[in-house]
């Protein structure tokens, strides 16, 4: 992506004309759900699909559901499949850009470990070049590009859903370190503290993921404390507690909902305020479930609990609110394919 | 410091010959004592010198006292000033290197706040090229041209004395971000924790750092718990615990130093366990007065104490102990230059 450093001069911008009619495929694989997007060359969404991820069966599934989701973003733009420059993915779970593997995914399809050929087994049904890159860290540099972070050369993205994912980008270069750089969620802020998904205990995402956050309402519920959260959750017929769940208990000031939001919000600040004296960055960009659906009230929040651990007092970096909303993932994923959109 | 990437083929290795009896100076001022060394065009140190920091006095008084260290590292390389191709320095405090000047300096003579053009007024004495950078990234700059850091391309130094400093270099690249980078002891490892030096609460140096660990051993002993430590201190006739202090009561098992060193351990490896899932880096470079004379052991115990929340679990970087010791801050100094010793 080193190809990213030379987009931000105002001379490149003027003297770039986008090709005529060309167009990008862009898909995010989440827990719950697939966004398609196809682009232009200014990186502008034509066309959109969501479709669910198949809780169930095999990774061979799930490459099916993600084309049915492309074929339809690309109906949507009144386009056809062939008029694509190529497909960019953007996967949880431990992706080989090199080798277009997938491993390690939970909550896609039954899960699998090991690696999976995905680029080429969606290659074949797209009949075109296929890109993987992780997630969070095409989100965020989509985020760099052509949302919040413009203004800046060096981000950092957190992004907050069900896990807290993390994407750097330095001096224009998004920073992977060995592949597996950002993972800020298990970044620890409370030594011995309460356990994560990935067994550690005391990591940030123990307190802000979205599925932690879940496992702590219901055990406070269990035992007794009041709450709309679950009540909310039958009525919008849903299984798990969403990111617009959280916020609808928040706004009507439901106890138990907004102490575990406070206490989040107080460990986001905390692990990011580590992570701003250990790299200095510019801005800090925030994305995700709960971080889009919250705002700018939320970023701000955040803010207020990082800056007392700033080092830097002075200059402290602002808690930005990703401005490409829920398809930043999709159009990150889209520049892996094309990355000199202007 | 761009120019250190080109610095790790083989191919520019060999072909380089370096300049004949072209030597380059290089200091360290430090809050106990100024390092001066001349190194030659390995980057081998062949003169050194060192002079008490001086604990009064203005601005110009320090300058005067580096000059005298640089004279006698010169002279017992047995060479004249004039032959120095330049002089680097490496400062604690607010570095402005390109301005030049130090601003925010405790410790060092009286101290001062506001900025001091320290280049320019060495520059007056030397009669040569001043060249300014922060004390921990040029040391960490050093090992990983020289020292330790030699086999990778991405390194975290943590320097682990009076305070904790960190300094990163990033696929061959110091990073600095806006200047600030690298205060991997102001990472929190306790939130509402211990107090910081910084007035702040929950560092990492809270816990660490020489300073706030000779605070809690003083407190410990007014409270009655017995230590030898401070009865080393007057054996040796120190002011202060000092590293070599601290290595002896543990060497003698003395309950309180290993209690407290213990403690300090621990959270140097929560710190840089969160510093290494956030950044992937290929290896950790232990140094400093208390990292260097502690040792491999204490490296080893450092390893333990971050493993456990390393989240790529098998992929650990190794943590390693400086090579050039307490010359790789007055050799990285050096450096600043001449960044092409091969």
């Amino acid at each position: 992506m080193d190809r990213v450093r030379s987009k931000r001069t105002v001379a490149s911008r003027r003297s770039r004309t986008p090709r005529r009619g060309k167009v990008w495929g862009g898909i995010d694989l989440g827990g719950t759900k697939i966004e398609a997007v196809v682009i232009d060359g200014h990186g502008k969404p034509i066309g959109h699909a969501r479709h669910p991820t198949p809780t169930q069966g095999e990774p061979e599934d799930v490459v099916r559901e993600m084309y049915g989701a492309l074929e339809d973003a690309v109906q949507t733009a009144g386009l056809r499949l062939t008029r694509l420059g190529g497909v960019g993915v953007g996967a949880p779970g431990a992706v080989d850009a090199n080798a277009g593997t997938l491993a390690r995914v939970s909550n896609v399809g039954r899960g699998w470990t090991a690696p999976f050929p995905l680029a080429g087994s969606l290659s074949e049904l797209t009949r075109g070049e296929v890109v993987l890159g992780n997630d969070v860290q095409v989100a965020v540099a989509a985020e760099y590009r052509l949302g919040a972070g413009r203004p800046y050369r060096s981000v950092l993205g957190v992004w907050w859903g069900t896990g807290v994912g993390g994407g750097l980008v330095l001096d224009g270069v998004p920073w992977r370190g060995r592949g597996a750089a950002g993972e800020i969620g298990h970044m620890v802020v409370k030594p011995g503290g309460a356990r994560c998904g990935c067994g550690r205990r005391g990591c940030m995402e123990a307190y802000a993921g979205r599925g932690n956050l879940e496992r702590d309402a219901r055990k406070a519920e269990e035992k007794g404390e009041k709450t709309q959260l679950f009540e909310l959750m039958r009525k919008k017929q849903r299984t798990r507690l969403t990111s617009s769940i959280w916020k609808k208990a928040l706004e009507e000031e439901d106890a138990l909902a907004t102490k575990l939001i406070e206490r989040a919000v107080h460990m986001l600040g905390v692990g990011i305020a580590s992570a701003i004296n250990l790299l200095d960055v510019e801005a800090v960009i925030l994305g995700g479930g709960l971080g889009s659906r919250l705002g700018a009230k939320y970023a701000g929040l955040i803010h207020e609990a990082m800056s007392p651990h700033v080092f830097m007092t002075e200059r402290q970096p602002p808690v930005l609110v990703a401005e490409l909303g829920e398809l930043s993932g999709a159009i990150g994923a889209a520049l892996l394919v094309e990355p000199d959109v202007t």
